[in-house]
């Protein structure tokens, strides 16, 4: 089954981690692929990796709108995700994990890192027993079309657009 | 500050299990307070309760919609609400916790199992230090006004409007 967190509000990683701690108490095995999430900054990162039933891989550092266009290079981007499309594949033919977690993906695929149809056809080849998340903003109507689960977290109030800077243990 | 999840959505809780999951990385002290949510059935709560930095407290096994009205009597359940209203105001004057959860307790106030205004009460006295986050459909507008982060998780598809069941691991 297919699940998408998508939306401009809070919650879409936070909700697919939350999902991944159930699956834990259930002894599930699971495994989480990330984009543009720096390693060992994130609070739940920290914990995860504890976890033997549990598989970490991350993906692009940071994402380029958020740094000056020097430091990273569009093309090295790219190629990085052109390794995280061959993780995928082997992880759904290997059928090891019960859930994947592809945490912003959805944003991988607005920004054309990873080309649509790659994604869209490992979906549809991708082992029905397997419960696979993905999560990001905007996320394509293609892929919506693919999903059983659908959630559009929507802000309604939002602190930052007041001022406020994200904060530790909170936000990240 | 006060974060709330509502909406007809998947992920509220889940969401708030996620940021508990971040604030455990990060070292902070947590409380969890739970409504209608059977302790030991959900697979976050046997793996949350492995930390000792976390509190975890659960009130009203069942909700009364759930099950026969002869099982569950609205006298008993207020009776319980009653003392997690103590319970909330106690965490709240310690400030033990610098994140604490009020899981379902949208449902708890809509459903008139606890005065709305208690509970308003409780906010307005909140320390401003401690993260509180709410969770459950149907948030009363007098709640959502005292919330600096309000999160809509909006359905867009959902599979069990095609018949298949809740799932182990991944919805409880």
């Amino acid at each position: 089954m297919i699940q998408i967190y998508t939306g401009n509000g809070k919650g879409k990683t936070t909700a697919a981690m939350g999902l991944v701690l159930r699956a834990l108490g259930h002894e599930m095995k699971i495994c989480i692929v990330q984009f543009f999430k720096n390693q060992n900054f994130y609070g739940e990162q920290k914990i995860l990796k504890k976890f033997k039933n549990l598989k970490f891989y991350s993906f692009i550092k940071k994402h380029p709108h958020l740094y000056p266009a020097s430091e990273i290079k569009i093309k090295d981007i790219k190629k990085e995700c052109e390794k995280a499309v061959v993780l995928i594949e082997k992880i759904m033919k290997e059928k090891k994990y019960d859930l994947l977690i592809l945490d912003e993906l959805n944003i991988v695929i607005r920004d054309k890192f990873i080309e649509l149809s790659k994604i869209v056809k490992l979906l549809k080849e991708a082992p029905k027993e397997m419960e696979i998340v993905m999560t990001g903003r905007d996320a394509n109507k293609k892929i919506l079309k693919l999903a059983d689960l659908i959630t559009d977290m929507h802000i309604i109030k939002h602190p930052y657009y007041d001022g406020i800077k994200s904060r530790k243990g909170i936000d990240y």
